[in-house]
């Protein structure tokens, strides 16, 4: 019996159309990445679970999927075990490897193994697929791209700097403006110590994380709800709402919070890190944004948010600086800053705002008609002429009619159809016809590869 | 406690010198599909199970890695079962989903899935990982990766033409030297029917395969073994000792095989292939090689290897004509003619032969020393200058030791060397230092962006 097939629910087929628009994006990511000196890993699609397991918290562990081992999965597990439906405990003992759920703990887990072989600071930058099984919905999927950039090994904020202008080129090639958000988990640690609770760093981080989406009311409502005293969301209120110019801002900030040592350390570091990238210059608008939390128990200073302006759409990419990247591999004091582009929702913004440039169609330039033995002959000759100059070309395969073979032509875009009958066999020249125009032309060999090489 | 990292047996991580030496070998092949009319399509890494199983033969089955359901996979699995420790059984109902093992299954799917918005003739080519539990061992890996092209709804041996031309192609660019080898399974076909056994035509082939292993006398010894008559061996042995010139063999296999209707449209077919790759001309010897018998179950048709002249490694690439490609998924008559690059050995042939151009490694073209604070904000803004004219440049991100700095440029392979001092800071010149010959050069920053682009 024929199967009806399908494909797992979360995962994705990309068509021709689909990848010529996802390359466009990856290979334009890809070139400013090495225009600012990143160099490309790749790590393995599966890592053994002791390498995923508890770096993603309890939550990311439900989240990875988990490959039975091969062969007899069972010997070796305790019988009791399986009767007492443990799932997650039988998983542990009948699989000892999983798929690779972020490009970061793989990443680490690389610069530990080969740290003999890299040079500090080590740029590199990583495009591969993560899986994670999350209940798939509208733009989130179990199999999707990211798109990684780090620096490990340096702790200068001019990597900061630098991440931001990379961030900028990307966009700014992609034609998509965008508002880039800047915080630094050292202000975070200030406001906390500002109202005398580090403790709660976390609880006020949550709470004033959503400003934007319940308002300053609510957030209030939410950090008394959390334990805070009233005088303390009294303290903290000015420091959420902030206003004016960036620089403004930070004086506001660093009045605010000149109480605590941290607290100014991470205004001034994001005082030299927005004032390096300003000077430079910088297409997108970059803004201060206190209540910017993202990654939190990850980040450690800079941290990066980075939004479309005119698509409603969350972040796009987002990244910070982090300390003790590689510790729990056994390789302490390796700090690092890195980015990471959303490759999925960049392209539903390219999508929604039509932003691809039309050459990106993976189309040949020129399709050869197939009139028979002998023309196809002359045909596939021409055709070697033409890819030796560069020129991406085609045969139709079959002598099918002349409407079926105009007619894929027409369905995959190519732009021209080049024919040799009987009158074009007899003086070695070739018909060429321009798709878009319906203009016909009568060439030499060398006049055709003229032509269709300026085009 | 900090864990020893390791990755899974039979898979790697790629060192940037290593992406860099792949990335060319990819490059190359997608380059020249694009040329050909290839449009290039992905599936997800994970398949459902109902759609790989069974299509491997019984030891392929076996190879798949299986993932584990989420959640509480024992939901529903018999408890009598797992008492049983059928393992193949209780995978089958705590899996659904496993990983790719090639990319001609997917791609049979796909076309099942996507066939209403394909055009056919579809040219698709796929580059991605495929997944095997086999034993790990010297060029055998578990993760690795597959670069297909194939033809589907087209009966034409123009495809066959069109695919060898391709062929020649790549491996002219890599500069690799190599003999391409043709066979058509009609041909085997005619030759079980010549001595009357078409029934034996496994048997046959698969004995007559290893004649260059094991020589002529061995191979007419295992037909015996097989259940051939001396008689028949007999009769054989002409056919798989053909000498002199392609056309000389086919003209003798003519003879040999005129009995068979099917061998002969098997030799009528290899002649066809044959003069018209020859009359469009090739770099690659061609070899009408009748013990060719690789995937006999598959392939219909034509028969495809490629071995690498200078290198003493397997095939290199294969591949060949099949029918009805997606009948199992219920879309009977879709036959075609594809073939599968096989990176890994290419790799290893290029590493044994030392055929990378010098230019691949992806470093960038200047690092920038960085001496403090004002000299960096200034090297940062020549920087901006240089990337925006389109040549990769890096700064030191910290103010270390100048024999440090300079030994990154080294071990990286950097070819030039930027000092911005305090002189170049007050005259707003650029020292450039050629790291290959040493010389210095104070220059302007138009100078040095002339200089940099034409190298």
């Amino acid at each position: 019996m024929a199967q009806k097939p399908s494909i797992p629910k979360g995962t994705r087929d990309f068509t021709p159309a689909e990848m010529a628009r996802r390359n466009y994006i990856f290979d334009t990511i890809r070139d400013v990445f090495h225009l600012f000196g990143f160099h490309q890993i790749e790590t393995p699609a599966m890592e053994n679970l002791s390498t995923l397991m508890g770096k993603y918290g309890e939550e990311g562990d439900k989240l990875l999927f988990k490959i039975l081992n091969s062969g007899d999965f069972l010997r070796g597990v305790d019988p009791g075990l399986i009767e007492t439906h443990d799932c997650p405990k039988i998983a542990a003992q009948t699989c000892e490897k999983g798929l690779r759920y972020d490009l970061t703990v793989p990443f680490a887990r690389f610069v530990v193994m080969h740290r003999n072989e890299l040079q500090f600071p080590f740029k590199r930058f990583q495009i591969q697929p993560v899986w994670r099984a999350d209940r798939p919905q509208k733009g989130r999927y179990r199999e999707f791209y990211q798109c990684d950039a780090d620096v490990v090994g340096s702790d200068s904020l001019i990597n900061e700097i630098e991440l931001l202008q990379l961030v900028d080129e990307v966009f700014r090639r992609l034609g998509i403006r965008i508002t880039i958000k800047l915080n630094n988990r050292k202000v975070l640690a200030g406001i906390a110590d500002l109202v005398g609770a580090p403790d709660k760093i976390v609880d006020i981080t949550v709470a004033i994380d959503k400003i934007d989406k319940i308002g300053l009311e609510k957030v209030q409502e939410e950090l008394v709800e959390r334990g805070l005293s009233p005088e303390a969301v009294k303290l903290i209120t000015p420091v959420i709402t902030l206003s004016g110019s960036n620089s403004e801002r930070l004086e506001q900030l660093s009045s605010l919070l000149a109480s605590s040592e941290t607290g100014l350390k991470g205004i001034e570091e994001l005082r030299e890190v927005m004032a390096g990238t300003e000077s430079l210059g910088l297409n997108a608008d970059l803004e201060l944004d206190v209540s910017l939390a993202r990654g939190l128990n990850y980040y450690t200073g800079t941290i990066i948010e980075v939004k479309a302006r005119d698509v409603e759409i969350g972040s796009i990419t987002g990244g910070g600086r982090y300390d003790n990247l590689t510790g729990v591999f056994g390789l302490p004091g390796v700090s690092g800053v890195g980015i990471s582009f959303g490759a999925d929702r960049i392209y539903d913004v390219l999508n929604t705002l039509e932003l691809y440039p039309s050459c990106i169609t993976e189309s040949v330039k020129v399709m050869f008609v197939n009139f028979g033995i002998a023309e196809a002959a002359r045909s596939l000759a021409v055709i070697r002429e033409l890819r030796s100059a560069g020129i991406a070309a085609e045969i139709y395969p079959d002598c099918a009619k002349m409407k079926k073979q105009m007619g894929r032509a027409d369905a995959l875009g190519i732009p021209f159809v080049a024919i040799i009958g009987e009158s074009e066999l007899a003086d070695g020249t070739v018909t060429l016809k321009d798709m878009a125009t319906g203009e016909q032309d009568r060439l030499s060999i060398p006049d055709i590869i003229r032509k269709l090489r300026g085009c």
